[in-house]
């Protein structure tokens, strides 16, 4: 049995980011920058006013308050999206609205609230202010020039907003994987049939497929594969127009050699491993044809956990992202956990955010059949190969599978 | 002004989740199922074997060991997908795959790795087992009309693996909410133009519009709406088809009676409110001929800040979300806070995991229109409407608006 972190360390050492494509910015929320984004232009563009208020000189309301307001002389309206018509002389005043050029000679901006208008073309200012007050700076934000996005960034709403600040409407990316998903074993029926005894439905074909999804890549659903050479065979040379492969069953003792045949038949150099990883030992990977393939177990809960171990990572790293490993997050357990040392033990676990941290939560049901368990979780708790478990109370590391736990039904302000 | 969560409480008020429509399983990662999905039949559907190995009666390897096998008569063998051909005698073995239907007679199977065969036909097995062992009972993840996926549950790869267990190819999910996203404001232009001296982009009507995906929900991008009571009029009678409405701009006091006025004029009730949120603190809502509206800031940062706290619970809830809220993390301060009392806050801020807890730091940059500490940031720091702020090493509710924090760039195993 080899150790997980040599697994991913030799499978991560085969995979690189795929190329790079132009989309539109809002077809490109999730997708991974593939270049730094340099602006355009200066943000804001031109100092401009943070309040609906009047654009004046300081010196000519030093001193000015409550009971002795300054007065001044209204020149003109400034809205939003006009420019200034005139410089601001000792004595005047600008109406000026929110987002509006600061006109020249102004050096502050005193809000609409302490001032008022006793007559048309004049204002009255109840306060004084220091220079620069309520004027945005022109290049506050970012200069022209600046870096405002790096490469392997993430694309949120936040990154959106910044292209489009800066008059971005396209934006280079990393392309999505594409992958085929294999299932193979004869007691497998599609999930439209129903299933005579000794048969099951293919569920690893949707929720590897889901997985798939799930990491930001594309599937493609192959469906079966029966055991046979010709079958396998013809399966797998459609699954290699993909940019990955994914199989499941067909990895673990019984079906060794024959899977191996297969494989080599298409010219690929397999590893076959036994991975100290529990549920999900068996583990096929390799490179065909120039693209990774990955064997997983047939077991559904096994094939998942090593998906997120070994599959998740490489698509993220296909797509580009730096940040390819989950997380983990520190937790108290709430009950005791008792494990068979020798491979590092994935349990499903309920994680709860609390005022006083996070608790996990073992759920019962552990079997690498039971499905229902992982409904239920939200999380793996993570037990060290050298571990035989852990005491209520102890510290454990959770890797959240979902962001349910970022999630609540109150506020929680 | 009116506290941020008398607002929430106001707006939620008046949202109700969509219809439901049913979709391929596949379509329905990260939607909300709408009713209780009860299984069909259980799983595992019959007993079956947990591993390789021999099916057999535990009372013919009663004190066996590796000094002394107990050899039994191989009758057949019995592959994953096949049914058992005969009972299983005393003193008979079937050999059998992982997940096989476990033959009659047998009540254990021992993993192949503890058997030899001397001969064809016989076993040797070098160990004794416990009735049961490596048997997984038919039922034992779920029984017939369990209940296997509550309602209002976010379908992930999880639950599509358990509809595909009990096989449901299609799933009826609530609908995602379409929404139309208006940018109100005569300095505004589209972000293929170059702004001249007074204008800037459009950032908002993208910016929001990846908030209404990242929230689950459909936008409709209606552009820019001119400062003018017949363009917003006519504009806003488009925007009344979708589910739900969003302006930015020409909600704060100079634009108030202009807006108020068209939303008259389409039989609104509007509700403007000076929210007690920093930033973004001018806010409208009404409900439009049934549709909810929302009139968002037209600061950047305040229509995204107004976005998360009011928006997205509300679209959240109408996609049939019970978990509508952002969960707060708490975290301790990497340096003092200080804001002024009176609303609540929201600092953009960086949330780090260590392995002693969440790390918070507030950026630099917190006016309503720095993009760039947007990009920088992936949580929010809350500071109550009552507080001064908060010292270094002080606990903070920090509420992450991205799944980063539950990505890294090593595997933290």
């Amino acid at each position: 049995m080899i150790p997980v972190q040599d697994a991913l360390e030799i499978i991560l050492k085969e995979i690189k980011p795929l190329g790079t494509e132009t989309v539109g910015i809002l077809d490109a929320l999730g997708r991974v920058i593939s270049e730094d984004v340099f602006a355009k232009r200066p943000n804001p563009p031109w100092d401009n006013s943070a309040m609906d208020g009047y654009a004046l000189h300081t010196a000519d309301i030093a001193g000015a308050g409550k009971e002795n307001p300054a007065t001044l002389t209204v020149i003109y309206d400034l809205p939003a999206g006009q420019v200034p018509k005139a410089v601001v002389a000792r004595g005047q005043a600008v109406r000026i609205m929110t987002g509006a050029p600061v006109p020249d000679g102004a050096d502050a901006v005193v809000m609409v609230e302490a001032t008022k208008s006793p007559e048309a073309g004049k204002v009255k200012i109840f306060a004084s202010a220091r220079a620069g007050e309520n004027i945005r700076k022109c290049g506050e934000d970012f200069k022209q020039n600046d870096t405002v996005i790096t490469k392997g960034s993430v694309i949120r709403p936040a990154e959106i907003s910044m292209l489009a600040t800066i008059g971005c409407p396209l934006v280079s990316v990393f392309k999505r994987p594409v992958v085929s998903v294999l299932s193979t074993g004869d007691e497998l029926v599609d999930i439209n049939e129903v299933p005579g005894k000794g048969k099951i439905t293919n569920s690893n074909g949707y929720a590897l497929s889901a997985l798939v999804s799930e990491a930001g890549a594309k599937f493609i659903r192959l469906g079966i594969a029966k055991d046979t050479k010709e079958d396998l065979t013809a399966k797998l040379k459609e699954a290699i127009n993909a940019d990955a492969i994914i199989t499941s069953g067909g990895v673990s003792v019984g079906d060794y050699d024959f899977v191996k045949d297969v494989l080599k038949g298409l010219g690929s150099d397999m590893i076959f491993w036994k991975v100290a990883l529990k549920p999900g030992k068996p583990l096929a990977f390799g490179v065909i044809q120039g693209k990774p393939a990955f064997g997983l177990p047939g077991n559904p809960i096994s094939s998942m956990v090593a998906f997120e171990q070994f599959v998740r990572p490489s698509l993220l790293k296909m797509s580009g992202r730096n940040d390819i490993f989950r997380q983990c997050i520190s937790a108290s357990l709430d009950k005791d956990i008792k494990v068979k040392p020798g491979r590092m033990t994935f349990l499903r676990a309920e994680l709860t955010s609390t005022d006083g941290g996070f608790i996990a939560t073992a759920l019962d049901g552990q079997g690498s059949g039971v499905i229902s368990t992982m409904v239920r979780a939200n999380s793996y708790i993570i037990i060290p190969a050298d571990s035989e478990g852990f005491k209520k109370g102890a510290i454990v590391k959770c890797q959240p599978f979902d962001s349910s736990v970022l999630s609540g039904t109150n506020t929680s302000y």
